[in-house]
């Protein structure tokens, strides 16, 4: 019997776990006749599920005496992940418990430029503050997402060539981290991240989607079949440097031209209002000119949402998602941006696959990330028997 | 217990015999220990695969008397799938084993502008033959599986605005079918198929992988984690529409103008070598013309590549595929297509989408249609349990 035919078959304590995520308590009995296991088989894998402090025997308040009844229900505060969401100019870590829910969270301005020694020792000396703070010890992390401002080999967790990460690029994120927590640690660009956290808090139904982010640089994360896809090397929804005829020839920070980031992006807006002789310099004041109702930034953040529709337009074509989501600070500019998204989306696509599409803002907000992140670190917590039950769930829905 | 909640951990007969399809013969017992379910689950499942055909008791030559060994094997030759591969002016049919082996085919000149109910009288009498010929009867067809040369609509089967096919816009294709053979089936675009065919023949280990077709028209079909993507509306990969800029105010069959597909399909190569006084009408005269070394339809094809290329580049930065594929009766133009794709995609795409990106013609060849509208079935037949067990496989190798 070749231990990998166990693997095909995957009924591993994950599954048990994702059985139990309803709170319902049940006894051994119960889940050996729900899954067809044997009793043997439930009592190991629940014994693993016990020794994480993933479930626990609760006492049943009906019990009259005699034998205890043994029953067991799942405990998602019993242990913590960290997550960590860093922008190119911000920092936010968070605590979660293993149901998703923010239990404690710290956001300060934070310089990703300052090279990963510092941003990371600022992550390291945030989180002993939440875990101080909330009186948990570091023993409760069990897992550990982090979304970088770039492109992240996620198998590794090492940045790969990031723009704007100077120093980043190939250090060893994991590593640096597991020092303080051995547990595992997740990587995956901030775009990633966003796209998970939309789908928990704002979208949870939604199995095609693409969330796009627009703030200092333009991204997408892809959702398809209900799974985040990050293709053969991580860089799948890599959107920025698609180009575009009106970017034609504008150098990009990516080295190329030509690029939607070069003309669409908030400080590409910001610096085409600059030289029309509108006082702009950076995303906010893109903001500050939308919020007073002027009509060159209102002008301006319109085109750079049909810029964006004409690249939203080929993942339209080649995804085929059901919703599109605009987020990033840049989707903050009221409906504007979003009416140029609608305008070149809706007029150009193929009927079959713009017919029942939704394009849409951002709904879980700044939190976005760190759920995103906390979302990485829980589905790896519980993986990869968890991983495969949500896909076992999706395929039925299919 | 709800019985939605055994569907979560689906343990199913169809995983048992993605256990049983290594052909090695198993007693009851060993298949209870490599998956931990209990005897009773066992034999209930095994009870149902037996009823369906797909397994089988096998004697033990070894036996010497005593109580039969009542081993069981995997028996795929016990049922058939129908695939036929509907192109614009062809026809192919063939009937595969379970294990996708195809076992005969008949193949004829055919215009899908005949309409739904010529063409397929055309696939009911020619598998009737197919059947006679091998003498098996028609309650031996477990599923069937259909690629049409347009957009189709998965999950109904049902032709959606396709261009060049009158008469079959939301034609029931499987209910016409069913009239002969009361078997699911299940309807794709071609290019989707061809995908699927030569993911099982020509790279059977590619996860990542962009299967293009370029011929009368072009198309994708775009394989992610080794999955098939059909998008929210079975229209992903639908790449031939999308704009690229040396096609800018071309019309195109599809009513827009500027697409790919209107300067880069076969049918515009050969207009194009026509406007220029090369005598060509269609693909066929493109490829005659490549094959006497023509360096006007060798440069007109170079230039289509790069098109495709810029294309292809889109889907680089969206779906970051390890292996581009390019097919269709186009692909036999030699290295020239090809060429023109590498020299754009190399030139552009970031580095880390391109440095281990494969660009290859077609292994499966004309074969591919036929296996992949095969696949299609088989994985039917054996669903939900097989494709998820395929899923959980591959969630594992992640």
């Amino acid at each position: 019997m070749a231990n990998g035919e166990r693997v095909v078959l995957g009924m591993g304590a994950g599954e048990l776990f994702q059985l139990l995520r309803d709170g319902r308590p049940r006894t051994r009995s119960e889940l050996a006749a729900v899954t067809g296991l044997s009793r043997s088989t439930i009592s190991s894998r629940i014994d693993e599920l016990v020794a994480a402090d993933l479930v626990t025997p609760v006492a049943d308040a009906l019990s009259t005496g005699g034998r205890p009844p043994a029953r067991i229900a799942m405990n998602p505060s019993a242990k913590l992940v960290v997550a960590a969401d860093l922008g190119a100019t911000h920092g936010a870590v968070a605590l979660l418990d293993l149901a998703g829910t923010i239990l404690v969270e710290h956001r300060a301005r934070l310089e990703i430029s300052l090279g990963p020694e510092r941003v990371l020792e600022w992550v390291l000396s945030s989180v002993t503050r939440l875990l101080e703070g909330i009186a948990r010890p570091a023993g409760d992390v069990v897992a550990v997402g982090v979304g970088l401002p770039g492109p992240v080999e996620h198998s590794t967790g090492k940045p790969s060539n990031p723009p704007i990460m100077p120093g980043w690029n190939g250090y060893d994120v994991p590593t640096h981290l597991q020092r303080r927590w051995p547990v595992p640690v997740l990587v995956d660009n901030d775009v990633n991240i966003l796209a998970l956290g939309e789908q928990a808090v704002g979208w949870p139904g939604a199995r095609h989607m693409v969330v796009v982010k627009v703030s200092t640089g333009i991204g997408a994360g892809i959702i398809a079949n209900g799974i985040l896809q990050r293709g053969a090397d991580g860089s799948a929804g890599d959107i920025g440097h698609i180009p575009i005829q009106r970017a034609a020839g504008v150098p990009c920070r990516c080295g190329n031209r030509g690029c939607v980031e070069a003309v669409a992006a908030g400080p590409a807006i910001a610096a085409g209002l600059a030289a029309a002789g509108v006082p702009a310099t950076s995303v906010d004041d893109v903001l500050e000119l939308i919020d007073a109702g002027d009509l060159r930034a209102v002008r301006a953040v319109r085109q750079a949402g049909r810029d964006l529709g004409e690249v939203l337009n080929m993942c339209v074509s080649i995804v085929n998602p059901s919703l599109i989501v605009i987020g990033g600070s840049m989707a903050r500019a009221h409906e504007h941006l979003i009416a140029g998204v609608r305008e070149t989306v809706y007029s150009r696509s193929i009927p079959l696959a713009t017919e029942h599409l939704t394009i849409a803002s951002s709904r879980a907000g700044e939190h976005a990330g760190v759920i995103g992140a906390g979302v990485l670190a829980i589905q790896h917590a519980l993986a990869p028997e968890q991983v495969t039950a949500t896909l076992l769930d999706r395929s039925r829905a299919m």
